[in-house]
Parts: structure tokens; sequence; C-alpha cells
């Protein structure tokens, strides 16, 4: 469609292709930060930012995330990572190095509704996301022509009662296939059976519809509706077995009134649906979110 | 303890002294606009403001509210509320008319907790609110000093699972003795009766936090906190049979993150409250708020 | 793309096919409703939503914005106008029928950047927008490709500082040769002419940044971060000879920090820009805006 | 007045009576975080938080919070600030470290306005803020009650073109007499001298309004007003020799409408100042802002 993308991504790639981050979760502990940072300078990394947090210094869980600069980082991560294992066996640590020059790869599984779909799209050929969309996946044809114009391939794969299995199936062949790093669903209106969710566990991402207070079950807009809400909102979550009940990434809200009706509440939540799953996403691709238990730490 | 409330209430007084407003709910149909102002109009009354509602102009329902100028009010007003009557009845409305040269007088209900309470009290001796405030009634003796030092007494009647219909006998006594408008519950950890509501319909102002998603039950802000939300809100809603259930008024919130622990959220959601409840207060006075089934139009 | 359009359009048309709307400017005096709602009522027309205003009820201006259907309003419209006059020179007002059944028309301008475009098609695609986009004209030939998909003619018209009376001629006899109401700036990054705006008086949209405080002249975003604002906005606006100085109809905001460079507040910048126009040209579609002097009444 | 600051204090300095923090900023170079973390393990310190930005990492300039416990820290303390000392120079930082068991001391400057002052003084009271109040000084007597009610001395220093340079003598002295640590103008509608403010550089904070667009100069109120701006808003900054020009430490914004007239608008920037004004106190108590240049890291 339009060309800023390759021209943005180039820039991108040319200024990051010597930055990494650093994901740490493990017990509290003194010396924590004096052994991890004094790890990354013996090889000549240079800290970039990095932000910590601890749920309690007296024998909590403690996280971290160091984003740092390695000059020649393609040759030296190697030795980074292996001189790093000691520590992270030491401290009981789990760890997890990214790269920025490996831009990782989206897939997006869509229904009927657009909106989100659309958004997404908008900011990863505007240069706003940097990452790779090989695929979108959906249960119906409608939306083939705004993926296919962007030279992303869209796969039509019907889900019913029935099928199920085998639609799973054929979709994991498609994400193993294309390499698939993690899943975005944009207003996809099936739900993933456990055994799907376990191939990307923490890295499936959902959005929701909100409210103050919640209305659980169906019909979610009209009940909001009849009780006057003021409020609405919407809740971007990884995907676990609780339907909904995952750990929530990003939440937004926008004042409505009685003036709107169900059609307009549905219109303003479509809005603030696309703005929280892009803003998720981007959290996603910069590494800063970190899982525990069934909350995150965003760093 | 400061003197501005007395000039901001004389000043407010003086300003409007010729100032009325008219709620209305009626059947929607053709002349209802045309009818009301008709009458306005040949009483010499000049519409200041006016707001319409209809849920659906094809037989829905139609809400009003006129702030209007009638000089001379106080001699004119029953005159004007007679001539009104036929067209109420014609039209088949419930309607309401209010002076704003008659204070409404507001009950404060508290227990240990002050924020909101402190709060109420600044605004109405700042001249944020045009009311009196002639009691405060509380089932706890702690708050008795900020209340009396504005000169407004405070009564301390102990609530227990014993003496519940006692005390709000004791209570209804004084709301009727000072000739209480409307009451406020500035955090009152004590569930009313439904006969006590009864005496008040649409005329008790609550305020609880609100999560997205909701949090029903006990301890909503450890839950929150576990569940890693991003937002946190709070609910101000006219107190009906069902706890927390009633229409809402207005709602709030702020972001919060996970360095947030739950006394944070806590402090956060103390900040959100007096500010929403104090919201819902002015609507109130201002006669802003028409309740239909259990949802509200605020103008 | 899409065809979600013509279905929503269509049903829009038809589900508000009898129903009209009225914008009205007088010197506020008693008995302007009662004569506005009776010739209303004598006609058949039921209100629907009514808002008015008055900055001062002794002699201020008074604002009215009133909906309303009408049943077999085509026919009907003639007679209504003609009937509605006498009120009108009696009232000395200034006044607006506009039917909805009759879409606006909305050209866009457009340069390099592409945001808050998008966002208008989007929009427009998936039946946000009710209106008709019968063109799109840029001074530059970028952004051809999204514009042409949609079936919307895309003219691109140099402009430099040689030619550009000539440049604005050419684009004035476009918009009158496509019956165009009103015209959207989005980014155009080209200062329109007293004399263009002359023909387009309160119907040209504009957006541009806005912070907290401003920083007027070049490079607004370095200035911002050298500051370090922690909130960026956007207003919408509409034209005026003064530039950026027109009447204000909608502003946003969003949180920012010290972590954001000075290419992440432009992205944020982006986001806010796009929102806010796109809010702006929903409030014009809706008749919702009335200008007063250098600021507007919004409905 | 309440007596639940006491106990809330009591239980503050007993929970982080061995909690330190650090403030840092320097060039950037490899292996600060390092260097810094290792000497503080040494000593037996635990990192509870750490925050870090670099402007740009080849070659920008570097900032760090870090929060610790360090057991036994009165007794410690001395110690590791004195082996800090050669990696401070090494490092070329400014650096400083603040114990949580010794509270900061804020004495408030106030004028006739109240809002700001009611705000600070229910936080301080409520057990919101920790730190001590040791006076507070007005160039005018009204506020005197509600200062005087918390036990905290209230001195009127008249102020007038003729005796400034006593009267800001005077105050110097209370300010060295009391100890003060930092000084917040809680709409104190006097300039203070280049002079003074060197005393306290960077630890004064000031509160004003703020629009978008800005209204610089005399009655920004009645001006946004005659824009009819959408949003209004307040800046909380630190006092530099340039009036309202320091570096900007929070701000907040609220969306108002044409309805609001001056006074409105003036009722609603009270809310908003108070609350920015009352998180920007925070931030300062807690040790969360490094000043560079004209703007503030917040972390």
């Amino acid at each position: 469609m339009l060309h800023t993308k390759q021209t943005n991504l180039e820039s991108f790639l040319h200024q990051y292709k010597d930055r990494a981050r650093l994901l740490i979760t493990c017990n509290d502990q003194p010396g924590i930060v004096a052994k991890i940072s004094k790890v990354l300078y013996e090889h000549g990394a240079n800290i970039v930012q990095s932000d910590q947090y601890s749920t309690d210094p007296s024998g909590g869980t403690f996280f971290m995330r160091v984003e740092f600069e390695l000059p020649d980082i393609e040759r030296k991560k190697g030795e980074l990572e292996k001189d790093f294992e000691p520590i992270g066996k030491e401290l009981q640590m789990k760890w997890q190095f990214s790269y920025m020059n490996q831009l990782k790869r989206m897939a997006i599984f869509v229904s009927k509704q657009d909106h989100c779909l659309l958004d997404l799209l908008w900011r990863y050929q505007s240069g706003d996301f940097f990452c790779e969309i090989p695929l979108v996946i959906s249960n119906h044809p409608d939306l083939r022509e705004p993926v296919e114009s962007l030279g992303i391939p869209y796969y039509y794969i019907p889900v019913n009662k029935d099928n199920k299995p085998e639609a799973e199936m054929q979709q994991l062949e498609l994400l193993k296939k294309y390499n698939i790093d993690f899943v975005v669903l944009a207003r996809y209106m099936q739900i993933l059976s456990p055994d799907f969710i376990k191939h990307y566990r923490h890295r499936i991402i959902n959005i929701h519809h909100s409210f103050l207070p919640a209305f659980v079950g169906a019909r979610p807009y009209e009940r909001a509706y009849e009780r006057g809400v003021k409020i609405i909102g919407a809740t971007s979550h990884y995907v676990t077995e609780d339907l909904d009940e995952g750990p929530i990434i990003e939440q937004g809200v926008k004042e409505v009134s009685h003036r709107y009706n169900v059609e307009d509440l549905k219109r303003v939540g479509r809005t603030i649906e696309r703005d929280v799953l892009a803003r998720a996403v981007q959290l996603h691709l910069e590494d800063r979110i970190i899982v525990h238990g069934n909350k995150t730490i965003v760093f």
C-alpha cells in the first residue's frame, strides 16, 4: 500500500541493530542487580534503560527489565548468553533475552468486525509497530481485501462446533509454518481450546469490553445502557484457560451519557477497543510485560 | 471556620432569587415543548436553559429540564404551579418545580473514614456547594471535631445488629426534625433498611469503589491488586433496595500500575471517591438528575 | 473496499428519512422557545432533542439546537420553512434547517502525512460517519492509493509560492463542481488565503497540536520535549484569517513522560490528532456546532 | 484535629526505618549500574526499586533513582556514603542520598485562596503525606484558623512593594529557624526575588493554571472563556528566575464546555490545581524528581 513502512523499518533496524532486552523474574535477594549488571558490563554492554519491581523486599518476587546496547551484538550474543547462565541458575531466575534486530512475528485472528484489524494494519504500515505480520487468519471470508491489499496472506478457516479440533490444527500448522511469535485476537469471536492456548502461553493477546461496574455474560452493551453507566471501557489481556480472566495488560475508558443509545455505546466501545488493543500490542512488541501469576508487571 | 461561605451564599441567593427549575417525565408525544414553553411564557418566565431527551421519538419516554427566570417569583410561583397542573394532567407527566432561593438541606452520614466527609465540608464552606448542612450523623464518635468546628451538629448514633431498627428510627426523627431534603452516605458503612430507604426514595446518594472488570464481594482492592488492574474507579448512585445496584449518577477513574500496592490502591481510591461523590452531590443540588427505571438522565 | 458502508448508509437514510435539525442564534428574550415549538407543533413535528444555552438571561445571546421528526418531511419542509420565516424575522434570528436525508458532502485536503486521512476514511467506510466524500485534494501525489482504492477521486494539485492563487482557484472550482458542503484539513500543510476561507466560512475544519503550556512557532514537539511537558494534546478548530486562532471545536490530551523522545511525542501526537479531528467532524456532521464570535457552542 | 496522622506516621517510620533513596545524574558510560549496585551490595543493601533513564546511550546524560533497604541503616549510612564517594568522583556524578526515617520539612506559603492549602493540610493530617509541616507563612491574615487548628504556627508577613526585601529576609530567617527542606507555594500571589529562589534552588514548588492553547498574561480564565476552550488544566513546576517557566513536575486537565461561565471555569480550575499540586508534592516527598536543565525526570 504505502511505502512508508519499508523506510521506517529499515531505519529502525539500523538504529537498533545492537540493542537487546533482558527480562528477569526471581525471588528477591540482595545482590541481584549487582550480579546482572556486572556480567553485562564485562561483555561491553551499556544499560540504556532498566526497571525493577519487587513485591516485597523481604522475601517477595523480583522483576527486572534491562534494555542495553552491545556493539557487534550479533557476534557476541552467544557468549553473553552462555556467561549469563550460571547467574541465572544461582539466583534461580526465569530470564529471557530478546534482540531488536529480530522483528517479532505477529499473527492476527479476526472474524467479521474490522475496527481492531484495520487499526493494527494502519499502525503496522505507518511504522508505529516494528514487527512482521506474516499472515491473518479468519473464520469468515469478509476481511480478505484490506489484508491482501497490503500483501499479507489471508487464510479463511471456517470454524463450527463439528470441525473445531481440525480447524485449530490447521491454524497451529500455519502459525508454525510462518514461525509466529505471538497471536493477536482482533475481535476473533471463537473460544480457543486449552490445548491451543498451551502452544502460545502468554503469547495470545485478546481485547474485550469492560464496564464500571462489570456486566458479565450476554448483551453487555444493552445492560450497560439499561443501568445508565457513565463510563465504558475495554481491557486487553493474555488469554488463559479462564475465558476473559487472564492477566490484564492494558485498559482504557471513555465517558458516555444517557444520550448514547446502544449503537452509540458500541461505536464508542469500538474506538476504545482498537486503541487499547494497539497499546497492548505495542507493550508486547517492546518486551515490556512480565506475567506473574495472574497479573502483569508492565515496565 | 472561614467566612467565605456566608458571603458566597448571600451573593448566590441574591443573584438567583428569581430562578427556578422544572423537571419533567412523560410519554413522548408531539407538542410537549410547545405546551410547556407557552405556559412559562404566559407567566412572564424566560427560559435560561433547557435540555430534553427522548428514549425513542415514536412512543418512548420524554425527559426535560428547564431552568427559567421569573421576576418576582416568590409571589408568582403559586399561580404558575396552579396553571401548570392541567397540562401536567393532560400529558400525564411527573413534574417537579424547585426554587433556587430555597437552599436544599443535606444530611451527611459517615462512619470512620473522613475523606469524603472532609471534601464535602470543604466544598460547602468554600462556596462550591450552595446548600445547607444542618447535621451530620455517624455510627462512630471519631469525626466529631471537624464537623462541630464548622458549627454543624454531630449526632453519634451507634448501630449494631440488635439496635438497628431503633437507630434508624432515631435517624429518621432527626432528618424530619431538621427538615432534610436528601442524605449523602459519605462512606457510611451500614446497610440501610428498605424501610428507611422508602422515606428518601432517590434522595440518598452513595459512593462505592468500582473496578474494570468489577470485583463483587469482599476485599475488592486486594482482588484488584491480585489481578493487576490498570484502572480503578468509583461510582456514585442513588440507594435502592438492591445494595449498590441503584441508578448510577456519576463515575470516575484513575490509572494505576503494578507499582501500586493494596494501600496505594486504597489511597488513590479515596481520591476518586471524594471527587466522584462531590460531583454527584453537585448534580443533585442543581436538579440535573431524573431517575427513570434503574438509570439516570443527567442534564 | 468493504461493503459495510453501503448497508449502513441505507439503513441510516431509512431510519432518519424524516429527521431534521434546526440551529438558532438570537438575542435572548422571553418566549423564544414557546414560539419556535408552537410552529413545529402546528406542522406536525415532534421534537426529539432540544438544547439551549443563553450567555446571560437578561440580555445575552440565545442559542438553540432542535432535532425533530416530521413525517413526510420531504413534501412538507417547504411550507415549514416558509411559516418559520416570520418568527425568524420577529426575533431577529440567524437560523438554519438541515435535513438528515441530505448527506453532507465533505472534501478532505491532505499533504503527505496519512494518519488523519486514513482515520477519516476508516470511519467513513465503517459507517461511523454519515456523509459523502466526493473527493480528496492534495498538494502531493503520495496518498493517492488508499483514497482511490475506496473509489474516491484524488486530485493532485501542487502548490508553491508562485502558483498559489491558481492552485486555490482550481481547488475552489473542484469544490464547486462536486457541490462540497465543508472541507477538512487532514494535516494539509499549506496556509489557505483569506479569499479562499471566505468561500467556506466556519466550514473548514483544521487540526493542530496543542501543549500545556503552548509552544507557538517552529519545532513545537522539540520544545515540548526540552521543557519536559507531562501532557500533550491536539485542538480542532474552524479556520479563520487568524492562523490557528479560529473557534475551537474539540480538544484532546494524553499523558507523556520524560521517557518519550521527540519521535515518541510525535507518534502520540498523531494518535490524538486523528482522534480529535474525527470527533470534530462528527460534531459538524451532526449539526451540533454554532459559532458565536470566536467561540463555539457545542450541543 | 484528628489523630489519624500520628498513628500513620509512627507506622510509616517503623516500616521504613531502614529504607533510603539515592538519586544520580552523570554522563552516560558503560558500567554505571554495575559499579553502583556493587557498592550497595557490599554494604548489605537490598535494592527495592530502581529506575534509570538515559537521554542517549551513546554519550547522553544518565539518570538513576535507587530505593534500597539497609538493615541498621542509621549506624551504617556514614560508612556507605564514605565508600560511595570514590565512585561518585570517578563517574563525575551528582548524587544524593535521602533517608526515609528523616521526614522532609515542608513550609507552605499562601495568600487568600484556601483550596490548595486545605488540600495539602488534609493529605498531611490524613496520612497521605509523610512529612513535617513546621509552619505556614502568608501575606494575609485570613487563613490563620485552619492552620492553627492543626497546631501549626501561622506567620503573617505582609508584603508590599516597599518592604519586599525585608519581608523576604524575615521569611528566610523563619525557614532557616524551622530547618525547612522545601517550600510549597499554595497560590501564593507574590513573585519571589531571584535572591530568595537561590536559597531553595529546585526546592520551591509552584502551581499555576494552564490552557490549551495557553493564554499568557492577565485574565487567563476570561480569555479561555472567550475562546471557548474545551479543556483546562494546571501545571506544577519548580520556581526559577523565569516566572512560571521552571521545570514542569506534574500537569492535569479536565474537560469543560460552553456552559461553563468564567466562575465555573475558575471553580474547576481550583479542583485541578489542588490535585496537581498535591501530586507534585507527593513526587517531591518520595524523591522521585531529578531536575536536568529546564526539565524534570520523574521516576
